[in-house]
């Protein structure tokens, strides 16, 4: 049994739907999940849709260019097609920070996510013995103002020579280039401390508690060139009192952090998030 | 432009998305929102479905016929139609305690809800006053052992007087017979002041209070024969702690229940909820 | 017995508790409450005490002198005392949403708030039928920019005669002058429909949709000259989604207001928030 | 400068708050920290209070002795009385699961725990490698019918010969006989993967997706012989809707699972949590 997975977006227009599923029965396929959204703000169409086909001589690439041919083009369609069989590489940024690391290993060990991890980027040596622990390759990339772009090309070579599909920057504490981001457009998957678009940047428990908010929150996005100003993926937030000092906003914080980046992690390998216009739709 | 609603289900096999889109093109109807669900371990396929149909001569009751006959009796679907412009009829069952009453009044004062309420029916005369002021007709029927069979006879005539599509008991204290829930299957909604299966039946705060909870929750379900037992609409959940009384929890209580039934009633209004083996579906 | 209210705060150093429960035993009260916040930043000492005090001849004005004399001015503390008898007057200021209205109004009715409402204000006169259903003065105090100066003397002529304690905006769209804001510092609750400090001044709910935020909150906050900018009573959040359009994120925001506001005005009216450097310490 | 945290529960009567504070001075602490709750049921006061003492010949055990017979025993007290110094040793019992455990280890390694483990107890090896990762020492405790009284002596040896103060079965599943919960009353802490009371004993995601909830929970709670029924320390809770498969529930829960766990650990090691006839006090 072959299983694909469709997104679609287009301008929006009658009979998508009813084109869309006829040609998947054309084409022997069995649908076994579809979810649309129509943006009536912008007149736009989304589609995510899992399709099985029993003969054993389907091939994805095939079905692909038929995709293209007969239904994509008409209705002006972006789209993407993926083979569940096929996992998506994951790269994992670090920098000293080790409770997303630990909490994002930790699944992948049991299982839980479904993606591969060829290798782990760090500027700093403090985690590697936790990337030694679970087997995973680790490179040791230090980042100085001078060595910021030599530094970059040797990401870049590491991500190419792995095929890497996507990145994670799990608390990498580094602004990454728009060369990178350029590369990886909606792939580079960050976790800020706030609850967006409040307390934008640096120290944002700081500001927090600064201002004296009752709840804080993270904040998982992909990254732009405009920082922290990108998509939004998925958030979560937790209640604080007059008595969380600062450090109490930390502690806590790192458990918002580690829960949201997991969700925005396993929501984009499960091919679940469409990006538009700076925004997300996610098919959950 | 005529809009309507379908909700379907019936046994999952192969080709029911792209039947139904099919069919829906091929009458005349573009699909503006549509969304499914497959209940593995059963096995039911559920969908709901919105299209609107441009000819002026369109008719809900002649689709029904055609949709039967070409379409459902295939697939043994159980199926409702809906026409966008009727908007459903609600009887309103209160007792004493006021709160979901202003709450539901207000709302449907402010027209934030898609529904009619031709009457307020009532054991005591104690909240008259406030149907009185939004211009609701209020029906006193007391109810004691005595007269229960009675009481519920003049409800029935009422319910049937007025068309009513379905009831809501927004703190009714009363046990509905099941004559009146075997005349209207998954049309009673209940608003019950815990977070259902824990804390049945009478004084659920004090239960919980003893019982040293962390967390209290009130939940929206449809009434079957067996007590707080029924499906399942809407639930949401508050903190608590030791310092809270029971008189706190009651309080903070109050909230949940009037947030938590005008939540499950505009999900019903809005033909949102399907009912199978005593569990909702909710395509929210 | 007379029950009384005290808040305190003061610069922090040793034996302040003790001094203050040492003088309380003396006076013949028995402290029924405590609970006491160090702010380790700006090291200030808070305390809420209350106490009760069984002599028939106790004077809670008499009280506050021993206090100030042999206590307060030692410690150079800032207080305020409160007899438990005297409930806070509240004044409501309104325009022409009325889901906050209904909320408080629909409490106060029931006896769940801790005040008094003498009056209501408006500067229109949508909201009028309801303000006389619940009987309650209701004054039309229109504002444009030709009469707001004048149309300010009246509210404060009102707020006088009535010795009004503290004033809710209950979603009243006008920003309220100095002037006003200075005659009752602390003493103007706001509610404000976003989770602050994220999207401060109109439109909230179109800047959420806009930003594609995956929470949407509400803000209760003491209002200061600097807009949404005052210290934060109370806030509270709830998860959207891609599929929620501007008028969903509106409605789903009325219910967090309502609930929000009213909670940030139970606070207020128990004696239960105290401001500092822009921040509250709440003691709930 | 010595640090003392004091934890008292007696019958309320007046004058408690005072002769605390009042004792404290007298030995030369400052107080820095207050907290106390009156059970107005039972009629029973509870308090948590931390002292500093600056005297160098300040010893706790002397202390305690003064304390006790100078005050515990005027009001009839249950007392403890820890100094900050010394740090509480967990152990820690698993089998299988492995996201507590990774989470527990995370958090301990990165100091966030202020606790020793000396141990780790499983009746499985699967999880032996990560216990070596962290390099905690494991010991593997076969349970079967026929040993499980040979094999809780062992447990009880190596508990006494580590001087434990308290125990954590981080998804151990297994029962733990009366013979260790008698000999660590309120010290056995155990993570429910339920909202207790719903769903009580074995498999409750399954019989919570059967029931058709829409918020699932978790509960940590202390270990008494009654099966799921110890005192609450602490609960929360997620939304599911009907799209979850149980998998699903079991995967988001384990997300709660390790976060409720941790909390409850934090509380007890921070001596916060006070037990009264089997419900809890938490001084957060």
């Amino acid at each position: 049994m072959n299983k694909i997975t469709i997104l679609i977006h287009c301008k929006d227009r009658p009979n998508i739907i009813a084109s869309v599923t006829n040609f998947i029965a054309k084409e022997g396929g069995n649908i076994v999940y579809i979810d649309q959204h129509v943006d009536r703000e912008q007149n736009i169409f989304f589609m995510r849709l899992e399709s099985e086909f029993a003969s054993e001589s389907f091939s994805t690439n095939a079905f692909k260019g038929v995709f293209k041919s007969e239904l994509a083009d008409t209705f002006e369609m972006k789209w993407r097609i993926y083979s569940s069989e096929k996992k998506p590489k994951m790269a994992l940024f670090i920098s000293k920070y080790d409770h997303c690391l630990y909490d994002l290993l930790g699944r992948y060990n049991s299982g839980e996510l479904n993606l591969e991890i060829p290798f782990i980027i760090s500027n700093h040596l403090d985690l590697k013995t936790i990337a030694d622990n679970f087997k995973i390759p680790f490179h040791h990339i230090p980042v100085t103002k001078a060595t910021k772009a030599e530094a970059e090309e040797q990401q870049l070579k590491l991500l190419e020579a792995h095929n890497i599909d996507f990145i994670v920057l799990a608390r990498y504490m580094q602004i990454v280039s728009g060369k990178l981001i350029n590369k990886y457009p909606n792939k580079i998957i960050n976790i800020h401390h706030s609850f967006l678009p409040a307390f934008v940047g640096a120290k944002p428990y700081h500001s927090a508690y600064k201002r004296g908010v009752k709840i804080i929150g993270a904040t998982s996005h992909y990254v732009t060139e405009e920082l922290d100003a990108g998509p939004i993926i998925e958030q979560d937030v937790t209640r604080v009192t007059h008595a969380h000092a600062i450090s109490d906003l930390i502690s806590k914080g790192r458990d918002l952090e580690k829960i949201v980046l997991a969700n925005a992690v396993k929501l984009h390998a499960d091919r679940k998030v469409m990006v538009f216009n700076n925004k997300t739709v996610v098919f959950s």
